[in-house]
Order: C-alpha cells, then structure tokens, then sequence
C-alpha cells in the first residue's frame, strides 16, 4: 500500500498542473519550502475554488441525511499526506488545523500504515472487547507501552474512554465519588444513600458541583456542557447545573507591555475562584472540583501565566478541591512539551489529566487517592477501544524516534515570529500574537474579518481555523516542520498583503 | 491472516487435550452440535478454572494501574472464533454474552478480517476525521450502504456517535432543542436566552426533563445517567437532575396464566407516566421526552407488552413530548427483527432511536422535524469513527447474505423452548425464562444463586451475563445458531441438574 501511495504521489508531482494557483512567494522568508521527498508533497496545489463543484455535490447528498451546514469540504483521505490534506476536487492544502487538532503525525503515516499491515494487528481491529470485564492479553502491557510511558509526573492511574466528552464525564464522576468518601469518612454508604441515588435525590445523589471558567470548553455532553462556556451555540435550550463559574484572565499583549495589568487581572480572577468555592459551600452545592484548560482552546485561545496555574493549582489544594486539567486539546505534544500542564514547573500540578484528540483514544490519567472504591464505578461497554492503543503506541513511537517534541519547539518558534512580525506589519489585521510551540494563534479585528481571512486562506491551499470571537488558532501535526511554517508564512503574508 | 487462523485451529482441533471437561452430555436434546467446519470450533475445551493462572497474573498486574475488580479473565482474541471465546490460560468457552451484547457476527469473522486486509480500507484506520467539517468522499455513500439500508421506517435523519452514552446524551439535546423552538414558535431566539445559557441559567437553559422508567438504563453520562435506575452503583455520588421516573410494569409469568394482572400493571404505569408528564409540567419542569428501552436489559431483562409500547407511543404524541426508543442493547437483530421496536407493529413507532454496540458506532436516527436548525449544535470532533462505519456495512453485508435474522428467530425458538423446559424440570432453580430471539433471560431464586450459577458455567466453557437483581441474560451473537443452542442446554442441564 505505502509503495502505491509513493507511486501515486510522484504521478501527481509530475503532472504540470496549468491551473495552478500557489501564490508567487514575496514575503521575506527562508529559502523555499523544503519537500520530505521519501513522503509528502512539496506544496499546497489548488485547482478549485473550496468548497470546488465536487464538495457541493456531496454536501448536497449529505444535507439529505443530516444537517451539513459546517462541513468545509469533502476529502480525499487516501491522497492526503503528512501535513497536507487533498480535497475531492483534487485541491491539496497545507493543513494547519489537523482535524479540530486531532491528528498527530499526518495523514496516512507510513508508521500507522504498517500497523495495519501486520498480521498480529488485525484481531484489535475486528474484535471490540468490553474492556472493563474480558480485556486482551497485551492490554496493561500496550497501555505500560504508551499511555504511562508519557504519562503526567505523579499520576500512574490510567482509564481510557472513546471520546474527549466521556472523558471529562467520567473524570467528573470520579471526582465526586473521591469528594463524597471523604466527607463520609470511615462510615460506609447507607441504605438512605442507596436508595435516594435511584431517583436522583439528595443524599445519594450530592448536590456537588465542579468550578469552571468562563470561555472553557470541555464537551458536549450534560456534565461537560455545564462547565462548558465558550459559545452559546453548545449551550442554548440544553438543561444545565447550577454550578460556579469564574472569570478566566483576559490578558493584554503584547504581555512585556501589561506586567501590571496582567498580574491585577489574574488576582482578580483567582479572588473570584476562592469567593464561588466560599459562595457554593454556603448555598450547599460544594465545589469537589476546579476543570481547567492549560490555554482555553475553543473559546478563543485564551493564556494564562504559569503563576496564575500554580495559585489555581494552591487554591483547590487548600479547600479540599480535586484539580483537573483538561488536555482534551493541548495534550499530546503541540505545545513543545507533552503536557502543557508541564510548563508550570510544579511536582504535584493536577489530581486528574484528560485527554483524546491527538492521543487518538480518549481517557485520563489520575493520582491513586481518586482510585475507584468498587468495580463498575468508572465504567462502560467500550471502556476505550485496544485498536486505538495500537496505533497510539505507534504514534508515541514516531513522535520519540523522530523528536516531535523539539521539532514542535523548533516549527513553533519560526510560526510565533512570523506571526509577530504579522501583527508589526499588518497591525489592522493581527493582533494578540500568542502561543507555545505550533499551538499559536492571533486576532483579527472582527468575526467577520477572520472568517473572511480563512476562506481566502482556504482558497489559496492553507487549511486554519476559528476560536473564539475573531481568533485565528494553529493546530498543525507533530510533523509540522520550520520549513512548513516558513511555506505558511510566505503565502499568508500574500493573502495579508492583498487583504481587501 | 484467515488461512492461518485456520491452519492453527484445524492444529487445535486434532490436539486430544486429555483434560477436556466438557462435561458428558445426559440432556434429551437434539443430535450432537454440529460444527461450522469451515470456521468454527466445535466446543468448548476447557484447560483450567476461570480465570486461570495466567489470568490472575495479569489481572493483579492491572490492578497496578486501574480497578480491575469487575475483569473476568484476560482473552486471547486472536484464537477466539464466531461463537467462541479462547482466554489466555487456553480455556475456549462458548459465548452467551458476547462483551456485554456489542459482538454482531462473532470474533474473527474472515469477512471483518477481508476488510482490514483490503488496501483500499487502510486510509479509513488511520485517518480518523473530523466528521462533521471534513467528511470522506464515500461517507454519504458508506450511511445509505449501512445505517440507512436498516434505519427504522420514517426515521431517514441519522447521526453517528462515539458510543452509546454519547448516543443518548446527543439525542436528548435534540430532543430539548426541538421542543424549545416548538415552544418559542417563529420568534427567534432572544438575547436573553443567549446571554442566560452561557450561565447555565434560565431561560437560555430551560428546566425541561426527560422521563424515564424505573429500572431503565440509558449510559453512565450525566445526561444518561439522570435516566438511568438500574444499580445503585452507577448513580451513587453523582449530582442528577430531578426528572420524572415512572414504574416499569412487573409482569407475572407464565404470561398466559396472569393476562389481567398484567394488564393492570401495564394500566397502572401508563397512569403514573401521564400523572409525571401533569405533574412536572405544573413544576415547571416540563417532559419534553420520554426515554424507554423495548426490553429493560441491564435493568432485570424486564418486558412490557406491545400494546403497553403502542399505548405509551400515544402518551408522549398526546402530550407533545418526543418519544426516544433507546436500542443500545435491544437493536442490531438479535430479537429476531433489526429492531425490537418493530416487534410492536406501528407505523410511527419513535420520533429518534439510538444505537450502539452490535452497530460497532453509536449514533441515532430521527424524523426530519426533529432535524437540528443550524449546524454545530449536534456537534463535537470526532462525530463517530468512519472505519467503524466500514465494518458495519460489511457486517450489515453478512446478516443480509446469510439471513442472520432468520437464525436468530430460529436459534431463539431452541434456546427459549429450553429454557422453559428448564423451568419446568428445575423450578427451584429456573423462574419467569422470557426472550425474543435469542435476547433470552430468566431469573435464579436469588443474587447469589444467579452468581454462582454463572460461574460454575464458566467452569463448564459457557459464558453468560447477570442482569438486574437476579436474573440471567442471553446475549449470543447473530452467528448462534440452533446446534450452538442445543450444545449450551446439553452443558446447562447438567449444571443444573448438579447444582448444590
């Protein structure tokens, strides 16, 4: 199959296409795009307009079935490469947005590609255990391989879950459990409980509630929704919780310039933080728990100092709160390091870690004193799914090989000064340059003007996308080089330069 | 892979293992169990106690890293095959239960394994979309192959999800905010419910409710599990919401003998869920859906007559609420149709259905009316998994090409007459044997009966599943078929008739 694909792909290069539309390179950049010849293309490559006649057609089809109003483009994944995602209508586009950050190491990795072939594989793919009660031999051992090989310090407590929603969820109900044992102390569960708990009623079913932070995102599902506050979008019409939520800073950039201010807006919020937990305890809906993202993702990429995590971090410590630290989004290493939580430089940084997206399967990592008291607490049919671990090992795998972590530090550092050097030259279009590692992002001056600048972005073969109000947010693959930033740089001052 | 899967069972097959303790056969049943020689075992072939040694080794090993109380044993899947299950001490056990209902058409099915070794499938495994932004070019097409050729009649909207809890939450939030715009009528939304929902607050988060049946499951999510009340163990210490619960009928077996005591159970239900919907609408908390599952199965495999479905249908119609048939468990044809509700005979049987499990992706059909009016707000990254919509179609593939439903009517027949012969033969041990298809249970005398009977048949190469308080669940694949049933009685009997 790899052999086909690489036969494929010098086909494709050959072809002169005469519709080219790769923009003339004007900006002051490196040299030339570099090509990984043994397996990407050299260069976005556009044929159409995107959507192009194609796409439509089958958004058509698929409106039949379901509403098909945000799909972008249809795609064709067998031709897409590395970083770069090839349309239906044959359009290849440099990808910075990797599948709303889902995507690790490119598309159609020769490593994952191989993991398919191997004889020895193809029983994780056909036979989906219930993990939770008939696991696979090999089960502690793929997760020993590769979830706790990279695991947070301190957290050696692992389950996985299928998705990012059933994540935080579960994590959720982990936490409550843990708080509620501790306030039941040695006494153990009663009838009372037991049977309160079967009609939803309070004592079996506490009245606890988990803190979030005004533009978080933590999914979709109730318990998540609840702590979810980035669009109204998610929200509108779904019953919720009443539970606490603080403001997150909103941080002035560039940020040598607003020490002062910054350092006043983090207090304030972390003042708020202490009220609600006082403010809830006392309206008898304890807080057991604080979510937070390391950089709030879908509400507008949002950063907070490393100090402001570490009080949040002494905050919930010091009135009996767990901390979780939702990595849904930043896990996995495009922040340069593998957890952004890792940044803050503290030992003891979170008592539960989330993660999916990028890591392929969903779940979380937590400390031992949040363990499950009794089987079937933390539990589900799936529990995760073994084929997922698979191509997860492999993908850890590439990323250790191949030195993703300092690749993403290296591709990271080229983006935020092309970026920064954006917002110096082209002031009414970027602002609020910010990021760590490839995880970047900027302002437009409107929603309207961001969308706008990532259609023509689109149109001249550079996949971006949205967060928040008007930010522009970069999430490009692990396998995301200097020279791919250097080619988005060349084009997208192009598209800057031209903005009209 | 499948020449050499078969290469080492025909070398298992002639291994006379001299500790064989499938037990001798005294029960007057059929002939001998057939063999499916071209894939199958042809027995079970028992080595050890279960969990053997191995086994224990890896499950303390687990136990490092997460609760592993609830794991029966560790299975060796790659020489599993159709109905059997072969664990890592070499035991091979006939399958009743198959990973809590979620296996369609066995382990190793050659034509799941073809799948997987076709090239073209390759891109599907390891390019895992976000579906709702950047579907695959076939993904229209892969729907109307699969879910949409058996979708529910009248239900041509479908969305997949990641798995069954995902499923419901998804379906309630449909349901919530379909009713809220039959509510709001043609005025839009106001800036109030948008600003309120962002603070989980009325009126943007109304205080609607889902009504549910006592005994009922629906997943562990907080949205779920407010409609869950099966265990205690899945709610205890989780905040819920206070939504109506309303009685499940109890009805008497033999169910010839007690036709108007179960009519009145039936009447007296039906009563209290209009009493709930007047009730919590005079509360303010409005039932916007009602949620029920055709066969209660987690819950005590409790059943309900067709007419007490049709006339609790007209319920939710009369009072405007949706009507949600939750066929996690119950659907993908092991009742002998493709879904149980179809058993009920109506031309308008639900408003949405959800799946999961047997379907490989979670996911939920409905009506057109219920179709959301704007994209994102059924929405989160991953929207399913496309190489699980490729195995689906080829298992669809096999149950249309081998009839899988009429062996299942079949196979059924046979393992229900037997069970009700049990019952006769073993009252003491064998009470209320009910089933549609091969989705059979029947209860022991007590909790530790039930436990100790399932264990002693694990011993004995069957592996079966508890429900509810004391009952025993049938959960075989589509691939079960008649001489399979026949082989489970002869063993079964023998337990039973030895049972102290």
């Amino acid at each position: 199959m790899a052999s086909v694909l690489l036969a494929r792909q010098v086909t494709l290069n050959l072809q002169q296409n005469t519709r080219l539309l790769v923009p003339c390179v004007r900006y002051v950049s490196q040299a030339a795009a570099k090509k990984n010849v043994d397996f990407e293309y050299d260069g976005p490559l556009m044929k159409t307009e995107v959507p192009g006649p194609r796409s439509k057609e089958l958004i058509k089809q698929l409106s039949k079935i379901q509403n098909s109003e945000a799909v972008h483009f249809f795609c064709n994944y067998e031709e897409s490469r590395g970083n770069y995602l090839v349309d239906v209508d044959g359009n290849r586009m440099l990808d910075l947005y990797s599948q709303i950050s889902s995507i690790p190491i490119g598309y159609n990795h020769p490593a994952l590609i191989k993991v398919l072939q191997q004889p020895q594989n193809l029983s994780s793919f056909v036979n989906r255990p219930a993990l939770g009660i008939l696991p696979p031999e090999n089960f502690t051992e793929k997760l020993e391989d590769s979830l706790l090989s990279i695991g947070p310090k301190g957290l050696r407590q692992v389950i996985t879950m299928s998705c990012g929603s059933c994540s935080n969820e579960n994590a959720f109900k982990l936490i409550f459990m843990w708080y509620r044992n501790k306030e039941r102390g040695p006494t153990g569960v009663t009838k009372e409980e037991l049977d309160s708990c079967m009609i939803n009623q309070l004592p079996g079913c506490p009245d606890y509630s988990i803190l979030s932070f005004m533009g978080g995102f933590h999914g979709r599902t109730m318990g998540c929704l609840a702590t979810t506050h980035s669009k109204a979008i998610h929200k509108l019409d779904v019953p919720s919780f009443d539970w606490p939520i603080a403001p997150f800073p909103r941080l002035k950039y560039p940020l040598e310039q607003f020490v002062k201010e910054n350092q006043d807006e983090e207090a304030r919020c972390l003042e708020e933080v202490e009220d609600l937990i006082v403010k809830y305890r006392k309206k008898k809906k304890t807080v057991a728990g604080i979510v937070v993202e390391p950089i709030q993702s879908e509400g507008g990429d949002n950063h907070a100092s490393d100090d402001f995590f570490r009080k949040l971090r002494d905050i919930a410590r010091k009135h009996g709160c767990a901390f979780l630290v939702d990595e849904v989004q930043t896990g996995g290493g495009s922040t340069g390091k593998f957890w952004a939580h890792e940044h803050w430089g503290m030992d003891d940084p979170a008592d539960v870690v989330t993660f999916s997206k990028k890591m392929i399967t969903g779940g979380f990592f937590h400390k031992e004193e949040l363990r499950p008291d009794a089987p079937y607490r933390i539990f589900n049919t799936w529990l995760g799914d073994p084929s997922k671990n698979l191509l997860l090992a492999e993908v850890l795998n590439v990323i250790k090989r191949e030195d993703l972590l300092s690749n993403t530090v290296q591709a990271g550092k080229a983006l935020h000064d092309g970026l920064l050097d954006f917002q110096a030259r082209y002031p009414h279009l970027v602002s609020r340059a910010r990021g760590r590692g490839t995880f970047c992002s900027f302002d437009a001056p409107s929603d309207a003007i961001r969308n706008q600048i990532i259609l023509q972005a689109r149109n001249k073969g550079i996949v971006l996308g949205g967060c928040g109000d008007k930010s522009i947010r970069f999430r490009p693959t692990l396998v995301f080089k200097e020279h791919h930033a250097h080619l988005f740089l060349n084009i997208f001052n192009d598209i800057l330069a031209d903005f009209k």
